[in-house]
């Protein structure tokens, strides 16, 4: 279905040691943090005054968090990348050094790697981020990608999700839903095609929601947005399994309760005609989806004044005491209990 | 072969997020430099003053780096977190704070991953380090476990890999070789125990090369001693892939050359019988075999008086200028040049 790399060197050749200093060559650390990058024992980072160091970590793994079927291997690079700086925004911080480990077996040419590789560069580059380390390892099946992201932030400005207090206003960046109705897009693609190989990929029209979902970007832009206009979030998460789930991740830590509007649910108009054309509701896809990467937050109902022209955020809900628990009023004024149906690492098989 | 847990949980019932919360709670943070620990979108780490901050990374893959017929769970556990803190204990640090990433399929019960978090338990408690993150997913196939450690160390006092001059000692901790040929008596035993299922493991006398194979330490002795006596290494790797292989790098890195004395190589009695029973050469079971996770450093002649009573450290050669190659002095004065022949990710298959 997808292009394969025409030339294909086998991974042996080049050995382990071979084979990262290949795959990493041409990562020249950017940050004047960045003391020694890729190649050493560590890397060395030095901290700026001030300032505190984010740690997040994320796995991903082939057949449970992609199909290589569909997915290229640039855009992978891409994506998981992105989905690691992401987790660093949530926390208000901005993402500077990434290290990589890669799994797989035999059956991957080192240009498969390479172009793994080039994604992760182009998001690396993107998002002014320096490659510091990285292993590689055999794997006997699929491809296992594991990223840990550093970043960092002025001291006491990480924002965590137990700061949400009752009264708050519930804001989240972008749209959602988008990356999901493009997921079935592709699986449905995907069948045309295994019954019917000769078929092309039915896809014209639809490139917003491919997008969200093949080449995710990260909300760097909303953190500088709020830095600027002076908005402190109280509490804040990436939306990666689904707004409900991230919802109540918020209640949870927060101990509050939350009312979220359907209505006001930003849903772009692509992800809501192609949720339609595949019979899904397209509250629910936002609701459950996931992997938008857009950022959920709370913040103090005074600063409303400093967001209200900002064509980037909307306000959803707001928190409530966490005796009245997490509900969404819906386009008719009915009110449901949110519930997390997010992705689950262990239900799906 | 080995005791597997009697209860047995099914993964899917506790679900992603109960699984990492069931998993990491009672890992309560020691370090005055964690902030903010496991269950965040990121754990917030906050400098000590003219530190640095030390990160590395590393992939253990079941079938490839671990077999699990003779590996116990707990050990596991500790093991993959101790080849992390060696890591930094090579860059002159100390590690403070850990992520793990774990993959697994369903065959695993809970109990299972209790076990490995168990063990990363212990060598935490052991090494004075937090669990501040981590990640778990769903595998096809094998458990895979990913782990990224943070560490630091005084600033610019971080030792590389490239720092050796010609003149410089070469000194290694410990004695080597051992991992090694306990790996090849549990792989012997495994094969019996496959031949006549009923059959006792033959394991007696043999612990102190069981232990470094399946229950290694780091060397946080090693660089309390160094700081101690004021001897500042010139460069410095830990022995994971065999001596050899280890001199390559330094030498490759600093640009120089290196002589080693065979009969300086430390061997224990144990290793050094065993591997004979075996029909090995102790001295190649030395420089090849690897899992050792002793430090290999080099220093100032000048410094020589400082750790010549050390019972811990052996001088083993020392540097010379690169167009002399590295080589092997061995036991008869002929001279061989060192050749990697480590342990390659990608060879094996």
């Amino acid at each position: 279905m997808l292009e394969q790399p025409s030339k294909k060197t086998e991974l042996g050749t080049l050995g382990e040691f071979g084979l990262i200093k290949h795959l990493t060559e041409g990562f020249a650390p950017v940050h004047p943090s960045t003391i020694v990058g890729v190649g050493d024992d560590a890397a060395v980072i030095r901290p700026a005054e001030n300032h505190d160091i984010l740690v997040s970590t994320d796995m991903l793994l082939e057949g449970v968090h992609f199909d290589l079927a569909y997915v290229p291997l640039k855009h992978l690079g891409y994506k998981a990348a992105i989905v690691n700086f992401s987790d660093i925004y949530a926390m208000n911080g901005k993402p500077q050094q990434l290290t990589v480990g890669l799994a797989c077996s035999n059956r991957f040419p080192v240009e498969a790697l390479e172009q793994i590789y080039e994604g992760i560069a182009m998001a690396c580059k993107a998002y002014d981020v320096d490659l510091v380390g990285g292993d590689t390892a055999s794997s006997r099946t699929g491809l296992v990608l594991s990223l840990t992201i550093l970043g960092t932030v002025e001291k006491d400005k990480a924002v965590k999700r137990s700061g949400a207090q009752v009264g708050d206003l519930l804001v989240v960046s972008g749209d959602l839903g988008g990356a999901y109705v493009g997921l079935q897009l592709l699986e449905r693609e995907k069948s045309v095609f295994l019954e019917h190989p000769g078929a092309q990929p039915d896809l014209e029209g639809n490139d917003y929601i491919l997008e969200r979902q093949l080449k995710p970007e990260a909300r760097q832009d909303i953190i500088e947005y709020l830095a600027e206009s002076g908005i402190q979030p109280t509490s804040m998460i990436d939306v990666s399994d689904g707004l409900s789930s991230e919802i109540l991740h918020l209640c949870g830590n927060s101990q509050v309760g939350c009312t979220l509007y359907e209505e006001k649910i930003p849903i772009d108009p692509t992800t809501y005609n192609m949720a339609r054309e595949f019979g899904l509701d397209p509250t629910v896809c936002a609701l459950s989806g996931g992997e938008d990467y857009e950022l959920l937050f709370t913040m103090k109902q005074d600063d409303y004044e400093k967001l209200k022209n900002s064509a980037l955020l909307t306000v959803i809900g707001h928190m409530t005491d966490a005796s009245q628990g997490a509900v969404m009023i819906d386009k008719s004024g009915g009110q449901h209990e949110i519930k997390a149906q997010g992705w689950s690492a262990f239900e799906a098989e």
